[in-house]
């Protein structure tokens, strides 16, 4: 019973609720995200693709791998090392660290049309950064986006615009824009993926100086899409940003631009980049990231070692292991099991997002339940799991196919609800999954 | 002859400012903030306070101390172990490390009026994570800031107002605002420290729901400024922030607020904190911190497991070692080895900051040319130094006796150009170092 299983993490969270507004730093790893109340919530060890919690019970996770910062899986051994060896001789002191030009020259080589590099700790940072180097080389306010960029005030200024709350459409409905200035409202208006008319007529109605998008995230681009922004940016002397923070190093080795050919003015990596150990950069063109010259974008902690220390030996077993082409080999593996077992049982279900990043909904009213529902069950036999997975090179054939013969089961139950056979209500024994922003209680 | 001993840091550090803008991730630690051209500029160990360059040269560090975050010393055995311990363990995972509650836990029993904290890994975004709560909780958008609170957009919007470059006398003459909205303009208005009647007069005629500030930076209160500011954040129901990311630490075990027995509704800490780890922290009281619940703050990286780990160990450490009385001790004793020595040549300065963050300047035209001929012959002597000293609990009596002994001569010597016996540009060998922000060639 996973009640008294995952007591001590329950507990803890319990008590984490009432001290950490959010209970987590990260939304995306609340607990209630995957199965209230039931959730082991805390680890102790993880290690290749495998997590241990509080009680010492250890679990697959073919669920969100860190939320995708761990392609190679928990604890590499010579990523590891290599942090354990900066460590020993020191993260931090009034000297620079080498490894930070390192990492710039070799984040260069692996975007040739890039000259400069700046670093940060954190996705929402890099975008931060990026956001102003390309308002300081634009001399425009007015940013168009598309996609997820985080949570600073800059990007959360779009739910304030007189036109609501469009960040909906941007992946997370229900964000509060509460305490960012009121004085932003209207100065960065979103635009739909694969949309160019939308664009064209923002950027002409507009003084838009600056396009941040993702390059790609759920849907591929359409009738030349990312050629066409590029023109447009290009005519209409627009600083250009693609957001690889979530792409990068799933489908290519660097940004997933390359798969299209089609190349930014700046760029942002983060997430894979140092395999779960925190290190982000924004990376452009001289023109462009010479502006960072003419403001002040400065922090203490960026200047500590172990990120550019994991980030530059992450690169190199990437690349040795050809590590994008192996998570989007197994990214199609899962997928075809969630096809195939959802096809068996007469489900419907919807796959999305990149390849090595996929998720699926059933499409059902009772979405949300048998999403719960699953998560729920996989946990009884030892799999964090969800309606989601991103892969890592420590996922192999064989766990995916001790995954499918649970999925089976459970999806024979969803037929069974779907048919009246059975009633989802009576199977759930806790409450719903949350979807989105949420106050907890 | 320093030119030949560090000429790999100064090749790599060309390197850098070619590819990476501005050349360093923080400021504070450009070469040429000490001095151009001959610093070592990279290290490759760091050892309680000894720090070896890139050709294995070995120097005390007697400056700045990584900008303040070492006070127990770099690579601290303890904390390095748990970190370590951390790394074999793993560092990330889908499921959330204990430590960060344990943290939380540890940070509201030193700050009894708390109730809640939240983390970073930056002090920029320990400072906008407060700022966007506490414009959530006060419902207002204007803040009243003294001092150095990071690079973000709210805090840089203060060089946009009206009223010019107002961030001068917070620290950074020049901060050139570019990249930064104008539609921030005015939003963000600087008080003078002391100042109580400025203060005042900026609350009254704007609309001010935060004051971000300061405890201390060069000058003790006077006149109960601390008190006086806090009555007036009580009548005038404004969210009352105090940026501890410096001060914190340095000479209570937390906040120097402790010191005054004036207390904030919200805090950041930072520096210190880890040892050398990024992790930054804010805490707060329940009702303003549940505004968080109402805006999204979010990071991945916020997730990873060293930060809350060394923080905890720090800590420990911190309060068995009493580092804040040992540091304080340290910096006094320094304070008097510069105090004696000036006064024995006759040389006028000026000391400035908290006592383990002691910083001076020479009252004379030449400064800048004292200051870095000061740096150019400690080097030589194989100590990093500057007209500062932020101490730690690897210095000792007999480190700063031979900082004397060093000091002595160079003060012998700036005499000698003060009395125009000697001239200090012909003993300069290289150009002088920078103050503040300024565009690298």
């Amino acid at each position: 019973m996973n009640q008294n299983k995952n007591f001590t993490g329950q507990k803890l969270y319990n008590k984490a609720k009432g001290i950490i507004p959010g209970g987590t730093m990260l939304l995306s790893k609340r607990p209630e995200m995957f199965l209230p109340d039931l959730w082991p919530s805390y680890y102790s060890k993880a290690k290749g693709c495998e997590v241990w919690d509080l009680d010492n019970n250890k679990y697959l996770d073919c669920s969100i791998m860190g939320i995708g910062t761990n392609t190679l899986g928990y604890g590499h051994k010579e990523v590891d090392n290599a942090v354990i060896e900066t460590v020993r001789n020191g993260n931090m002191s009034t000297l620079n660290c080498p490894e930070e030009v390192l990492l710039a020259e070799k984040l260069i080589e692996l975007n040739p049309w890039a000259d400069m590099v700046r670093f940060a700790r954190t996705g929402g940072e890099a975008n931060a950064i990026a956001i102003r180097i390309a308002r300081a080389a634009s001399g425009k306010n007015k940013v168009a986006i598309c996609g997820y960029h985080g949570w600073h005030d800059w990007y959360l200024s779009v739910n304030l615009n007189d036109t609501g709350d469009d960040l909906s459409n941007h992946l997370l409905p229900g964000l509060d824009p509460k305490g960012v200035p009121s004085e932003l409202k209207n100065s960065v208006i979103p635009f739909e993926y694969n949309d160019y008319e939308g664009l064209e007529k923002i950027v002409s109605e507009n003084d838009i100086g600056v396009i941040k998008m993702e390059v790609i995230r759920n849907n591929e681009p359409i009738d030349n899409f990312l050629q066409k922004v590029r023109k447009l940016a290009n005519d209409k002397n627009i600083v250009l940003i693609f957001d690889e923070c979530t792409s990068g190093f799933r489908e290519t080795y660097g940004g997933i631009h390359q798969k299209y050919q089609v190349f930014p003015d700046m760029a942002m990596y983060g997430k894979t980049l140092g395999n779960g150990y925190a290190i982000t950069a924004v990376v452009g063109k001289r023109e462009v990231m010479e502006s960072a010259q003419k403001t002040f974008i400065s922090s203490t902690f960026w200047t500590e070692r172990i990120g550019p220390t994991a980030a530059l030996k992450s690169l190199e077993i990437m690349e040795r292991e050809k590590s994008w082409e192996r998570i989007t080999y197994l990214g199609n593996f899962m997928r075809r099991i969630w096809k195939e077992t959802a096809l068996k049982n007469n489900i419907e279900i919807e796959i999305n997002g990149l390849i090595p990043v996929s998720t699926y909904s059933f499409k059902h009213k009772d979405n949300l339940k048998f999403k719960t529902y699953l998560s729920q069950e996989f946990l009884k036999k030892e799999f964090l799991a969800s309606t989601n997975f991103y892969s890592s090179i420590a996922h192999n054939e064989r766990i995916l196919d001790d995954y499918s013969e649970v999925l089976e089961e459970i999806y024979f139950t969803i037929k069974e609800c779907i048919s009246n056979k059975k009633n989802i209500d009576d199977l759930l024994e806790t409450s719903l999954c949350h979807t989105g922003f949420k106050r907890l209680n």
